[in-house]
């Protein structure tokens, strides 16, 4: 029986808990201005105000993007994940009031969305290629089951339910029904999860319509098109391509990542739930190829994906520029949730791997530390003159924004953060996972028997992590412990007796297999080495560089620790470093700092721009900081990938 | 005294001889086709259907850009260079032909602009920002003199002095006049080289007033646009800034090279030669500081200049992506007139230098081998699989195009083909210069007496040249030879005796004072090794790479002669090459081989995009050929730059 994502899990820790608090105390109430107007310098959001109009409570046309509405649906996910971990009394009075809203904004068959309600009432479901409805209403299932799960008020899920009946009827294969799919994908997913708690199936069916039907010919969006040209509607010419969509083929005839990302990964996760739901091997397999094809080919160092900034999509393999990396945080979190899907139907720590990789990396780079501005894009290098300046670098890469007119990246990344604790644990009758190494408490019946187990650890600093084990009686079952691809040698002790991890491992989880009683604990200690990281030799932007990583942490120079011109510096091959915890440094970080670094000596340079003749180098101490926190310090060049000077034989 | 351009040289060598009969036999007839619109498969250019319009002697609105009539004066300017070293009655009919049109086609006050003339009339000179008429005029000013010089026939000549006169009399501080200039410079030097010819003084003015009066407040342009505006014409927003029209600051204020790099270096070099003119030290500095920072800063190895593809323009100091280039093949034109230009001030070498790196190099990659098709893009390095799909990546690399709707550089690079002799010597009345080694036969009053010297060559594939001086009777005076920049070691001989050239170097000519006498001889070896080229360590795209350069011509690599992915090829810091020149590969090339490449040992690679681990490398044979020559073969990779394996200590 596979694992299942344990979702009770409350996290104790010295960096994910600051965070998480973060979100309650900070993002939370910030965002809750945002939705409402009134943060001073911000672009207006007018979502709140939409919902009120649409009520019939004010006069207004809509505001914002079509997909607005699912600012307030995330916002109220991660209230939903917050209060999992706490009641809040006046929180949830917010959130009460704004389900209150939603209730009264929503149709009464069901329907609901602001844009349509206010700008084109009675042409809903005309535009689904474009208007993202499924697609909000997507994110409010989300929101629903996350609220429902929190406080057991039914309200939110009785009104999301509503909707999705209404969806139910409105799309399938049957006669009368629109055989569409939206053209954003996100409401897959949705369906499973509502399916999951409401048990009921028609969810399930339809997310696995949607999945099946996408991409078939004749296209939806073309039949759809040719209906609004028919009606008369003026449609601009569109240079966006099916695969935008993640309608240019039936996701089982997909062998590579393409079109917009976050698209695509929200769909590989849907299409997952579907896989797993209904055992279907030939989904898996399509789904399987995807992953291979996104992290063998297509995913930065950072975890990030969508390198283009062309339509913020997938391009080719391993076309991964540095500095015009688009690798959208929203695309990030997408690439998370689909890989937590496949490590639950898989349980093989390739996935975990992935998820931490992107995690602690070109995901969290999306949040500054006080948590008050975000960045859409992660770029991977920043060269400051002409960021911004110049066409073909995407702009605003040097100081994440405090709220974007189109505020995907914010509130998903608050979600992200608060449900964290879902990622970490996984467990069936008789198998305990532990996935992602974090100070956390999870309790779950194991074997018929309610077992807690606590995780101590430094992480991401520091490799040991204690592990303690609190059952009502003695229990027999397994606690599988992953080692990480970044881990090349563990210690491994289980009530101080030591233990081979290696003679245990499979599909790379260390597996213990025993009586737990009460009070035995598990010490395990990754040795978190410094490492050069080299990529695939196609992978051309990094040829002839290394990322240095630390764990799971990729690390950056900054300008304001290194001085300019980065692309002149050198890395020994053989570099040693010297490493410490800094707690006032970006909120607490470990700082490596290396004296194998080289530049070009300056007394060697010329005003000439080519010369014959080789410069002369120098040492240089280079300091590297976590990349996730670049850019909380002064604006200047960053670069992730740093020129190997090779020493020693190869 | 300044030594002046010697402009009768006629060529006799391997290397330009040919290039100038395929100007003569090919391009000339295809381009007058083209001009013709009898080419199948190419846009249609409409230039003569303009012209036959404007004369009246067929219905028709105007085909084309504003600037087509300037590919008429620039086939022109062609036929007179040809002309020039051999008559040719057939061709000069045609050109005759051409010039009758072209007089026909004229207002009776001068103006001549089929554009105007067909779709506007009456409202000439309302937007000198955008409508290029003066740059038109320009192209057949220069095509006038050439054509006049070649054949002594005053027609159009006459034709263009009227044009030239109603310019005069337009344009100008006077009362009535208008106080504008032309949006695309070229006008300026085209009024220095008629006033050259006609010693018309007011033609020289009138080009000192525009060189003095662009970018001065109020901007005329400013001006001129809200007069259109008054007079309710409509007008799209503009994102071009002033920069790109070089009216963003007058001259003598300008620190940098800006804007569109065309317009940018052709307005240079027209006030390069006020300068000389004038004998105006402060515009002479100005232009002086523009060029350090163009070749200091601004410049590709190949020569290349204007590296954004976004307005076509200059960007930022060092910023020289590779791929992205944009390197217009006019640019590099542009640039070469310039210097050339300012050599005839200064005779300083450096100024040959950079003339002949771009010759050899970013400008002849403009033309293919068989004349037939053209790049106006000249990248230093192309990945097929992205090239033209990804939108910041300028399109159509890959192959030269036939002919260009936008057709500026084909007859660009034909009339500097074609003109190639005047760039090669300079004199005065004691001295000769030798800029360029090409094998040639100049015959120049110097010191009152008939000189004729000869030089004999197998450049650029070898060092070596001969140079024999045929004189009346014994005469005084001093022949200079340039020692190129790239050359690290010479031999010299004057009629077998050996000289030690660097003892009478001056600014990098090596001068030679004596009584020359009929039969004397020079011999000029120029050690002409491997050079492995590095760049000023702010390049950052060319950080930790080498160009492989022998004599004047860079050199490349190419897909069809070592694979692909070459950003993982590296070439060794002390590589041995083998050279050969072969005389069917690419018409002739001097190729370069070395076994002191490496790559990835392909057993080392696995699936993983990232690994903490050094991959293995093999030796690996590269082939490089020159630049100019490459995409005249099979599709595929290409790179000018290669990694640099760093070996023995820097």
């Amino acid at each position: 029986m596979n694992p299942v994502s344990v979702p009770q899990v409350s996290i104790k820790d010295e960096f994910w808990a600051p965070r998480q608090s973060l979100v309650r105390d900070v993002v939370v109430p910030y965002q809750w201005e945002a939705l409402n107007d009134l943060i001073p310098g911000a672009e207006p959001s007018g979502t709140i105000a939409n919902f009120r109009a649409a009520a019939g409570e004010r006069e207004a046309s809509h505001h914002g993007f079509v997909f607005q509405d699912s600012d307030l649906a995330k916002w109220l996910e991660t209230v939903g994940f917050v209060l999992q971990a706490k009641r809040d009394e006046a929180l949830e009075k917010l959130a009460d009031e704004a389900i209150d809203l939603i209730g009264r904004a929503q149709q009464s068959d069901g329907y609901l969305d602001t844009y349509y309600q206010l700008q084109k009432p009675g042409e809903q479901w005309t535009n689904v290629r474009d208007d993202h409805e499924m697609y909000n209403a997507g994110h409010f299932m989300e929101a629903a089951v996350a609220y429902y799960e929190a406080t057991g008020k039914p309200k939110v899920l009785d009104i999301l339910c509503k909707f999705a009946n209404h969806i139910v009827d409105v799309f399938g294969p049957g006669e009368g029904q629109k055989p569409g799919y939206c053209g954003h994908p996100e409401i897959e997913l949705a369906l499973v999860k509502l399916y999951r708690l409401t048990g009921n199936v028609a969810y399930l069916e339809t997310s696995k319509f949607f999945v099946d039907e996408r991409g078939k010919e004749p296209n939806y969006f073309d039949v759809e098109l040719a209906r609004r040209r028919e009606a008369g509607k003026k449609e601009r010419v569109d240079r966006r391509k099916m695969a935008y969509f993640q309608a240019h083929a039936p996701i089982r005839e997909q062998q590579t990542a393409e079109g917009h990302a976050v698209r695509a990964v929200y769909l590989f996760a849907g299409a997952t739930d579907i896989a797993d739901e209904y055992d279907d091997a030939s989904l898996l397999d399509a789904v399987r190829s995807l992953w291979n094809n996104t992290v063998q080919k297509r995913m930065y160092v950072t975890g990030g994906i969508g390198s283009s900034d062309s339509f913020e999509a997938f391009s080719f393999d391993y076309d991964l520029p540095n500095e015009r990396a688009y690798a959208e945080t929203c695309a990030s979190i997408g690439l998370m949730n689909w890989g937590h899907r496949l490590l639950q139907i898989e349980a093989d720590s390739k996935y975990a791997d992935t998820m931490e990789r992107t995690l602690y990396n070109g995901l969290l780079s999306g949040i500054s530390l006080d948590g008050r501005s975000y960045f859409y894009v992660n770029p991977l290098e920043v060269w400051p003159v002409i960021s911004g300046k110049r066409d073909d670098i995407p702009g605003a890469t040097l100081r994440r924004q405090p709220w974007f007119g189109c505020a995907c990246c914010p509130p998903n990344i608050a979600r992200l953060i608060a449900s964290l604790g879902k990622y970490i644990y996984s467990a069936n009758e008789n198998e305990l996972y532990v996935h992602l190494y974090i100070g956390s408490q999870v309790t779950q019946d194991i074997g018929g028997r309610q077992v807690t187990v606590s995780q101590q650890t430094n992480y991401p600093w520091d490799g040991a992590v204690g592990i303690r084990i609190e059952t009502e009686a003695p229990t027999e079952f397994t606690i599988a412990l992953r080692l990480p691809a970044w881990c090349r040698r563990a210690q491994l002790r289980v009530n101080g007796q030591r233990i081979d991890p290696v003679l245990s491992t499979e599909r790379g989880y260390v597996k213990i297999n025993r009586e737990w009683q009460k009070g035995d604990s598990i010490e395990l200690d990754m040795e978190m080495r410094v490492e050069l990281v080299r990529s695939h030799p196609e992978l051309r932007e990094a040829a002839g560089k290394v990322a240095v990583q630390r764990g799971p942490v990729v690390y950056c120079m900054e300008e304001t620790d290194n001085g300019d011109n980065l692309r002149d510096v050198q890395l020994s091959s053989e570099a040693s470093f010297f490493g410490k915890y800094e707690p006032n440094l970006l909120n607490g970080v470990y700082v490596l700092a290396s004296d194998d670094g080289w530049r070009t000596e300056a007394s060697s340079v010329t005003d000439d721009l080519y010369v014959a003749k080789r410069y002369g180098k120098v040492p240089a101490s280079l300091r590297f900081v976590p990349y996730y926190a670049w850019a909380n310090r002064s604006e200047g060049e960053m670069s992730v990938w740093v020129r190997e000077r090779e020493t020693a034989a190869n």
